[in-house]
């Protein structure tokens, strides 16, 4: 029997093609993008004969030194960010992988998570493969591998039609960089230009840093090979709904950065605007706090709609490192603490409306109500800027299971309840389209350009069902799945 | 000769007398000022017997592990976190100080400045004293070890009558702490009680976290004595006026504290009200942007009282740590741009009010308002939440010399086209008045509570010569000052 | 093009199957074999479950803490150490190596080199297999994974029957550790007892650290299998001629060590003996130094045949760590002499005969030479207690390339001018048959039972074209070898 | 009440003046006497203007960096490594200790012991000094501190003579280095040249790595004063006898140093020949072996004058770093024998003679002895090179409190069985006397020229009550030396 440990990939990626400081500009890159991952960094660069690798766990910043980048010589280079996910694969699972093969070397990196990776590993497996990580980068190589074309650009889009998932996607060899992303488009994939140099990304704010110019996503079911020779556009995957994540603009992506064609500051506003225009008539407060900081563009949107002041009610704290040694005698809501203080001359006594952008399990907001409360507000109104999340994701937010999600087990008046809260409200999914519809949907065509499935459950792909009890929720996929 | 570094103690400090885990509750007192410093990190405790020490550089997270806190065992503790100064001292400035001598065995640590350190140095000097640190907290232990006295409750007033300038200082014995604050009382200090524990801190967050209960200041030139026993206070010195440090509200302190009476957040938004007060009239934006974290609640009591919608315009990075890696084709802005990034899609086209804290050197705001005007911001209008600063503080916060203050180069239209700002103004010293009296002070009274000296140059002590030469600013005290 | 970087596995395995401790134990099993690779340690331990995995670069003591361990749960373990090579692969390199495949999960570890790694990667390749590292555990991985055989106990000896080489190789399976020794015996491995726990490992000085008892060799060609029905023995190769590396004796194994079924200190003293009784009539000196650590042996040996003092004219450092900083007005022989330091009074004006057990650059002995001639050595007469080191080893001892090698460029007599002794005496091939054959080998059979190809070029097996250019060594296989 | 922690100082010291590279010199002079101190490192250099500081706990190549050293600037420098004992005032304790005083900077470093430091510090404490460490450099820096002479060159005499005990003692100045020894010359200072630069080192060992040629000891009593103008010496003390310590010879220093006029493995293996003429007649034994690396030099003394054959019976790890993790289930003698490991087929079943250089407290001995036995020994016969220790040490060895020293508390015949050896003996008075007296002291006046205190408790000077009660050896003194 193997382990069941499948970690979600929610990651980051940076590449780079042509430019003399291909590592260093990639480093950068990928600290940019530190928001996506902070388990795991790594970089392979190529100098046009070898590919060099280095990873390891930790921060960008801790893992690369001046000689590590110098090290990583060369005019082009892929890197990664990892998600804080347990265990002891964490250093294996850690990216770029790099390897060697029949056609040479090649390294890849990987944002998104592939749902048929358990039936494509044990077919591999029957043919010989073996397996270092969990990795599905892993099992695209593989792909790779066993075909026999003599080139990867034909390789590449053979395998790649064998997943069903999430992945954006970058491969690098000795003189190429290739960007794909899935033909549903899950996860944002950047295209840019430095100079003559061309450069990909998950999220445009890695562009800022270093500088560069963003030009256009790569589409899903696009894949770009980038060469000396200039950049080639392929799009060899049958057409496709579209499913893009919300929650890539509701909460993952830096509010900076522009993600799917828009800026997701904004896009997070608009749900502050329809969660206020969804308040009963009369409905008021003393102010409107976010959980900060990324509720802060919600609860501005919310406050502007509302008429309703926007305040800066709790400070959050940015030291924290390393897990904290706590009293014998407890701290109440200790982690919470660390994290969030409220103003408690600014709040005490007063109604609140406090805007946050989900509900997970339920434990953490209760704790931050908590200390709120104690702080002296009279009324607590908590807010979330997306319908309730009632279904795992499979395709690249790392998620808790079916189970641990309180949305799937309580009612919104039961869980603020729960929470303690004296109202809760979550943003309607007619809100959601309104305001991530606004003005680059139709109404009602959720679904087809993005993924809801964690608030609805119709997933846009099926479901394995062995992948399913990796993830530990059986009743999800008992008859209604398959 | 001698060196003339004598490195600005801007700090934090925090102190408990009465519970079994002392210095464990002291770690996260100063974890919660970390703020106020981030070179160094230190504690000592008492068990009634004898003391015992721990400091390093480095954050409170990194300096403290759990077997340290175990090995300062005790009822009792004092901490200090110090802010970032250059140079070999460091370590040996490291505070608690703890030392034997006739009496015992004595730590101290202390935020503030002395400014007649250095003749107090050369008396004790003469006296055979022997000097480790350029530390003010060591020449108070050499005053407290030459006294006569039998005790050092009489010992320690009788010190620090010596002393001119700014402290609020903490003392330990085995089984004492001592808390003072000089009779200007630039430096905030409060009381607080945890269960039958008494607490000190810089500022009320740290009370916040461990769960304590603000109960009042250390009033100006107060000396309060915490044994078995309880609470003795006295006020030993002369009457003076008081000059509690303006820059406390307008920067240093965290926004969830409560310093000097009042609660920061809504200090800083007040100075942001005033600000939007003296603006032309006529005068209107598209939005009002802070520079993240310190400059939010001005910028909020800007929008506030202008109407002009306040926005998030600016995105800070906070994963930033130890010296980063810049290509050798250099990145313009770099430094800063790794700290701040604009909402490019939001702030393009668009007129912008940004409201800062304060310009020192005026390098760090050219380079945010050219990220800012490269990502397409039309117009820019720079609003600076306090008078210009003119001259070096020598009570504690950390400054350039005079000649380095671009404040005292350059009028304001000069620096604004420095900057390259479409507009620069700052709030007025009536506005600072009104902003800051508005609620504890009536008009005309800024000196008589607040020391403005960092604006006015009115500093409400003599400055000797030998140490403003060490501070390299020589015109400032040519004739003017003595 | 591949890259041509082949390091040598020159390391260190330990394996203990039945025990409740067996990660720790097997921590102390790879520390007592540190000598055989400092640059990287790992262990893979099984609780029959599944496997779990440490390794990282850097010593025993290093890289496992007491957390780590007790991760390791289980009742099974291998470990590994390996010798310092350079290069980006270091960590990859790193053993054992853990993969999940069609039968499971499989962890491999070895000390060797298989020859013919490259045609055997290259046919892998073709299959589609990829490469991470290139290590030749990794060759085996693939043979086992592309074996059709449902058990593992058939696919490990046919894909040892395709290695030609040296190996000494630990499997470990959840419930299965199998131990294996290539037909030649190249490379030490031995069997024996803790309780009822069975171990393995390189050298029987692991043994004794762990109170292990010592029962027998592994036998060249024998595999042995090891699972909770208790031990089982195969030997499923063609008889073959042993090969047992003489350096082992010479060099490598520590001198507490019994290997090849003799104590190593025993081999080195009779090696020392032989080098006395080939010294011209009438040859004497005042006294006999060693090199230490590793010629102490032979140098005593050397001492008592001879009738000449042994004495301790060098001293070795111990605390040497990472690299040292030197001074820009260079010391000469600095990186010796931090090493090594001669008793001045003892050697001043006195004729010494110096015993060391290999040349390999000459660099190296000629600084040591540099070093005591310069404390006033009247005359140096260098002994070797082996011949010339001539032709590179390509069964894992480490070693440069055949022009690198001194003895394969010089005679005797142009290495000792160049080293700068007085005289250089090698022992001579009938020598060490003597000292070597004079309890377990009759008079000839050099080359039966042990290899001697570095001194001899006579290479017990073929070596492949490609890889001997990879070794940078193309003179030698010119004509000789194909 | 004060703390009773006087460690012991058991240290290494190393000067020069007049070099360019004067800290990187200094680093190499204190890492050839890490065996004197392992536990703390430090350098402070002069440039001519100002001292620089650098001292952390760990081994001295751990302590420096490049960047350190470079920033530690100037043409003279005193280095200092620390023994290894407990305790939190660990990092206070590093020496050099810098301070700033009436006369500018000064510091300190040291190698000895004070023996009235408790009654100077009472009388300083009461002058109103205060202490940071328990270190008697700051109590001399205190001393110098309140003289009232201009000059360092007098104050520096003036102290040394308030000091009762052992001291070899280096003062810096910005311009100027001191060397002092006390006048019973306990501790050892050489003095060399390197070029036109001057050298001082507690060993000739640290000449030899940077170089450096040895010129004369300092003599007890001494004090030298090097500057620009060159080295002047004197001898202000009063004459007194010599009590120079036998424990340097027997055990503290290395072997290849010269110290005290004679050459350290010289004296051991005089040791060693004592050791053997005091056999009864017709004791025999197969071999002889040392407890490595520090016995070595005796050994190889015992067997050349016994003729019976010296072995290498036990072999030493040197890769011992940080503490070490035992398995739950013990293994006997598990420290030692990471440490020790016997060559087991050349010992079994053999008698033996180990020879050791001491016995302490008798455990490590005892698990020594398990160990030989257990891999087989017949008979064992310990040897120690020196009379039994029986007193404890107040001038700078680091040592047990009497009760504690197996020599103080049983007969040879019982710590003999204690230990499990067939027969223990230790070198007579006498034969100390003839072997060490054999070149350099005429027979009787051991304790004229020789401290032998630890042997015979006949101390060279009054101890303090107070002292010796924190040594926790309340019954030495109790009538005997008051």
């Amino acid at each position: 029997m193997r382990s069941g440990c499948y970690p979600k990939e929610a990651c980051g990626v940076f590449g780079i093609f042509g430019h003399a400081e291909a590592a260093t500009l990639t480093y950068l890159g990928i600290y940019a993008l530190q928001h996506r991952g902070q388990e795991a960094a790594g970089i392979v660069a190529s100098d046009g004969k070898r590919l060099r690798q280095h990873r390891a766990l930790g921060l960008v910043n801790d893992v690369f030194r001046e000689e590590t980048l110098k090290r990583l010589a060369g005019h082009a280079a892929i890197g990664h960010v990892r998600y804080s996910t347990m265990g002891e694969t964490a250093l294996a699972n850690a990216q770029p992988i790099k390897v060697d093969y029949l056609r040479g070397s090649l390294a890849v990196c990987h944002n998104g998570n592939v749902v048929n990776a358990l039936p494509l590993r044990e077919e591999l497996e029957q043919r010989g493969s073996i397996f270092t990580s969990t990795s599905d980068a892993e099992i695209v190589i593989h792909l790779i591998a066993h075909d026999e074309n003599n080139d990867v650009t034909a390789a590449i889009p053979k395998a790649l039609k064998r997943l069903e998932g999430a992945y954006s996607m970058l491969f690098l060899e000795e003189n190429r960089l290739v960007a794909a992303r899935d033909p549903h488009g899950w996860r944002p994939l950047c295209l840019g230009t430095l100079g003559n140099a061309i450069v990909v990304a998950s999220e445009t704010c890695a562009f800022d840093l270093v500088g560069a110019k963003y030009e256009r996503d790569v589409e899903p079911g696009e894949i770009v090979e980038i060469t000396s020779a200039g950049v080639r556009s392929s799009r060899p995957f049958e057409p496709t709904k579209q499913a893009t994540c919300i929650f890539e603009l509701v909460y993952f992506s830096r509010p900076d950065s522009f993600v799917f064609g828009r800026g997701v500051h904004a896009a997070r506003k608009a749900l502050g605007v329809e969660l206020a225009r969804e308040e009963d008539p009369g409905f008021t407060a003393d102010m409107v706090i976010a959980v900060p900081d990324s509720s802060n563009s919600a609860a501005l949107g919310y406050a502007e709609e509302s008429g309703i002041t926007f305040e800066l009610g709790i400070i959050r704290s940015h030291y924290i490192g390393r897990t904290f040694i706590e009293p014998e005698q407890r701290i109440r809501a200790f982690g919470t603490r660390l994290k969030y203080n409220p103003v408690r001359d600014l709040i005490a006594g007063k109604s609140l409306v406090i805007v946050d952008d989900s509900i997970v399990r339920g434990t953490t907001s209760r704790k931050i109500i908590d200390i709120v409360r104690n702080a002296g507000a009279a009324e607590i109104h908590l807010r979330i800027s997306c319908p309730p999340w009632r279904y795992p994701c499979y395709y690249g937010i790392d998620t808790p299971t079916r189970e641990e999600l309180i949305g799937s087990r309580l009612a919104a008046d039961e869980i603020g309840r729960y929470i303690g809260v004296d109202s809760l409200r979550y943003l309607s999914l007619e809100g959601l389209r309104r305001a991530i519809g606004g003005d680059v949907m139709s109404e009602g065509d959720v679904g087809a350009r993005f993924c809801s499935a964690c608030f609805t459950g119709e997933y846009p792909t099926p479901i394995y069902e062995q992948y399913a009890k990796d993830m530990m929720a059986p009743k999800l996929f008992g008859d209604k799945m398959f």
